[in-house]
């Protein structure tokens, strides 16, 4: 093991972030609409049942090497950020 | 906006989810082998240099939906998780 194998890991890793960053952010804009389709039906934004369903659809899926409970842990923290999105954008609509 | 269109909505992001947890799978096992690569080489395994590296990049890349902050936020809770993965490794290894 070298250095040399250290460096490509880590350009692998910075490579594998930005993915994951495109991947999140498409998700967040995913949110959004679902927000806006939402309040058009005037529906609420949170769903805890539906975000239950999401959570034990990805541990079903979930192959490692991160434990389920992480990968729940993880997720709930991105769901948060999605709904805060949802809410900041809600809180435009009433400003306008 | 239908209820059609929700469900459709729906499933793009129960896949973007499922896409989202093999990347975040493919970064533990990433950083598993780099967490061996530095056991080996006697190196410690968190390196905050390096995190907040990864980090500007990332904000740099980042174009929204969320706040720099949010995404930071997020990739710190992920970079935590991976380190725990290479403690296990460690104390596994130390028990060999």
């Amino acid at each position: 093991m070298s250095n040399q194998q250290l460096d490509q890991l880590r350009t692998e890793l910075d490579d594998v972030n930005v993915e994951l960053l495109n991947l999140i952010s498409k998700r967040g804009d995913l949110v959004k609409r679902i927000g806006e389709v939402k309040e058009q039906q005037g529906m609420n934004r949170f769903d805890p049942v539906r975000e239950r369903a999401m959570l034990n659809k990805i541990s079903e899926k979930n192959e490692g090497p991160f434990e389920d409970s992480t990968v729940t842990q993880l997720f709930k923290e991105i769901f948060k950020a999605s709904l805060e999105l949802q809410e900041d954008d809600h809180r435009k609509a009433l400003l306008v």
